[in-house]
């Protein structure tokens, strides 16, 4: 249940049809969800999630991609290229820390069945992947993530309404004391959509800016580390990789207002893609025609403030939507009791 | 008058003595204020603040620095070597948008005086000015700002409580549709404080997250442009220049909890200092000794706090003390009506 | 006399007809040189010269831009504006370290002037300015560079061959212990071209990796500290910001192919614009069109070589065609005896 | 074989006793190579190379570190959280392009082994691997490199002289059109030393500025691509991160001086650490003492122009020291016919 069906309107500007990610069209989201007893004290309390750019290939039709490290204590991979180039051309992968190396490995094996050319006759493939340590619920050192769960996430990709919470890569996570995981939101600005999706695992509940919201007197978790956040977000404005980049910072300004205040030990992570301009792999024509918004005008305010309101309402849908959890060495965290 | 005098609590750190950047020992702030009509028209009303890192001759004692650009339509100057070499060798001044190079020459002046070897017998000075354009009360085209003002706002630094509002570089400065300007704030984390500056100029009334703190329906401005804002930390606190990099990212989140979107148009930018630790100009050792803080105890996570927690209450500071002012083409900017 | 002259040959591309950074359409240089005794030991001994990035108004019609610091010790104003936009939109004015001021103020009047709205009706402008230190032989506590000056070059601007050497801005510099100062030289690539013009002083002699082409035995200065280097690069080819910003990091390629280490106390620094997109600053339409590069065909790593050609031969055309000079305390710099 | 062995010498200061990054005291590598056909025409022609910073734990005693990207197209992990804190705490890994999940599994499982408390008790561990792509000798489509290989060459690691050319991740990779891999050196600066090893991976034949050292009429390959090339710095000298950034940036000058325009399809990726100081993982002291290198004095340019002529001596030592090699599709890549 997003907040916003609980009276909790975040900022002024409107959401899509979906309040989703899935609002920009074409982009798809899967979850795989990891949910079983290892053993008597081991628990597999994690998933995977993926986040595809349209519904072609990724990699013959790259997109236009920035990144903005907000706070880097985190292991996000494929930044490196992604930042460069300014393109995204594999799907963005969401999981626990020690997962990375098995949905880069199932995404990579996914790729490149897709793509025969892959490092045999064309170059090889940068494979996005981001993660939040859900080491609390998860057991983490147990690797129970595989490749063949990213493979099943990037397959079960759809663009209907994203399940939120306790669900794929946010099985495990923990927001300001209570169960976080996925959210997301989505906004209009002029003809163009801006949606946001969160993995949301920091904060101490005392810091929680919304908790004059909760029913009761439950209380969250009081031994919380710093946590992470991962942000994606996706428009079909024909934002330039720098315009994404400038668009990807204001999400700092949504995760302060819930209470973050970008702790130490939080990677806290944006990936921004445009789906206005698809870039083909395979080309030889020496110049490409971009269109690109203009930056003076009032319109591009309008998504510095959507971006601000999508994140935070993202974050918000992620604790509005999970459920209680349990997981390792008798771990429990309790949903966050909305009014 | 603070916002803290009217009963507004930004945040659970304390505050220092003062609540002033000069709470940390041996910080200075002097203001000159200029307010004079020009012509029929046209009006000089803006001034020059200089902050001082400690008592001593800033070149001859270096301190660590280090500054964070939140959005770059600024026009501030000494940042390159800032960055480079992580420490600040002058006063930070701060003044109106097209009084920057009066301001550098006026310091580079003081400063040569001063230091007699600059420029002939050892290298160039790095001089740091920050500005805001208050180009809808100043009428900046006129140039009023000239080099011995810079020199005056040094000379006329003290360690005593700063005077706020409209005032200094802050007299033409307008913030939320209001009149803004100079505020400032400390708060003392573990043995250390960390003090807060802020030139504001930015934000439309509307986005303000506090106009439930207005007593009446007086409104302001309608049509400002984005603004900016000049943030200053300063600390005591040993922190290297890439731990203060990471304090000064977190003014951010207090920027945003007042409602800015870090407009398209804004010039929103950090300078931070610690004066932990100074460094000679002239010095034959080949090392020197520095006590560092770790990062990952909790007390890194407090400064975190305290920098979002100081900006935000700075800034609030800046609109509770700024009276309404009148400048050029008979404009006129009101002060922000508290309860 | 450019070094191609004396037989010398940098790199495999070939120069365009002036191989001087005018051979770029529409892009101009002036040269105002200071060379005068100030009294019994000081000496006027430098100058401005300004780059104009096309023939109407750079304000009016920005051009794409982007700027990379090789080492930041330096005082150059107006990166954090034109690295956070990506455009230029003033001319590219270079000086001496202490000359910043002046020139900026000099630029800001004329851009005034040109341009009656800015600072009234419109925002402000950003005024680019690069420096090097010329203390050896220039009395720079003097500050004989006035604001005038810097109208002055502005306005002798033409895009004829670009006078090298001892002139303009280059009047005082030294380069390997010898007199450097401005220098060009160009490169065609594909259909386009990319121009290129420095400002050298920085290196020791026994660095210089073309000392084997000492005519004699004339021995240069054994006293240089680091100094500096400002590159500016000018092409008609479409690049955007951030291609720009690759291509200008490959200056520091035919930097370090001189011999220099990219000195501690040097100010490197590299601005790039390209004229192949002139962005209105009065503009009411949401979108723009652009041509673009594509990165991934040969021609964007023929520009990379370009680049590291241009910059190495504009570097020793500075000193091919710099004549002894002579300067404040009766310091000379004698020209390089090239064979 | 050592380039300096066959009477060529690059720059003027000394190397240390072994011209190996090993010469810096604590500094282990260890290699695994791969080399067997897989099927009729698919080749295992790859490995892995481990980077130990020193003989203890990494993750109990970490070591400051800095990356830079010379150009980013390239999939190293682990730089994010690296950057963010100027730590390292794991060994840095080698290998082909696509075995980087399988060596940062390993690597994670190795180290989860040792340091129980890991992603149970404590927090997750950063695990840097950089890569090239060896894809046109090894059949990089069959991932030949699994985990435990990653594991094998940490076992494997000494302090002994390196083994150098097509050995470990260097087994596949090619440089200036001949054979490449692995190389190292090291030069000593005041009481310290700096070393270097390198993965080269780059670079058209036409392209080598040492084409003069060739002994025959031997072509190379002209099909080769852009290619990429990974640059490991270590030294015992007191360098804060920002120091070590520094240090790292000037590897670039190294890398043009032997030919390379840095290529847009090129990962040129720099690493560096020092040892001097260890930094404990649990410690309740709330700050550290650090020695520093004052960065004023000749030394600190040492270090750099150190960089420059370690990076230039590793690539050349890499070609000097690899052999003719056999993979894939019938491939050959030929040893550089040195004189």
């Amino acid at each position: 249940m997003k907040v916003r069906d609980r009276g909790i309107l975040i900022g002024t500007l409107s959401p899509g049809n979906k309040n989703c990610i899935t609002d920009v069209d074409g982009v798809k989201v899967g979850h795989v969800t990891l949910d079983y007893p290892i053993n008597d004290t081991d628990y597999a309390c994690t998933g995977v999630t993926a986040i595809l750019p349209h519904e072609g290939s990724p990699f013959q039709e790259k997109v236009t991609a920035a990144s903005y490290v907000i706070n880097g204590f985190g292991k996000t991979t494929g930044l490196v290229q992604l930042n460069e180039l300014g393109v995204l051309e594999s799907p963005i992968m969401l999981t626990n820390t020690f997962g990375v190396p098995a949905v880069t490995q199932g995404t990579l094996e996914y790729m490149l069945k897709q793509n025969p050319e892959i490092g045999d006759t064309t170059g090889t493939v940068n494979v996005v992947v981001g993660e939040c340590n859900d080491s609390y619920l998860n057991s983490i050192r147990h690797f129970p993530v595989k490749p063949e769960h990213a493979i099943e996430a990037i397959r079960k990709a759809t663009d209907e309404a994203v399940v939120e919470g306790a669900v794929g890569a946010g099985k495990g996570m923990i927001c300001f004391g209570h169960k976080g995981g996925i959210g997301t939101s989505s906004r209009i600005v002029s003809e163009y959509t801006l949606g946001c999706l969160v993995l949301s695992n920091f904060g101490k509940e005392e810091e929680f800016k919304y908790s004059h919201l909760k029913d009761d007197e439950t209380e969250g978790l009081s031994e919380t580390s710093d946590g992470s956040i991962m942000i994606v977000l996706a428009t079909d404005a024909p934002l330039s990789d720098r315009q994404l980049l400038r668009v990807a910072k204001r999400c700092g300004i949504g995760l302060g207002r819930t209470g973050s205040h970008f702790g130490n030990g939080s990677g806290d992570i944006v990936i921004a893609f445009s789906t206005a301009h698809k870039i083909p792999h395979f080309n030889e024509k020496e110049t490409e025609i971009r269109t690109q918004l203009r930056e003076d005008l009032p319109v591009m305010n309008e998504f510095f403030t959507a971006a601000a309101e999508a994140a935070e309402e993202a974050i918000l849908n992620s604790l509005s939507s999970a459920d209680t959890t349990k997981g390792r060495n008798g771990h429990t965290v309790k949903a966050f009791p909305f009014k």
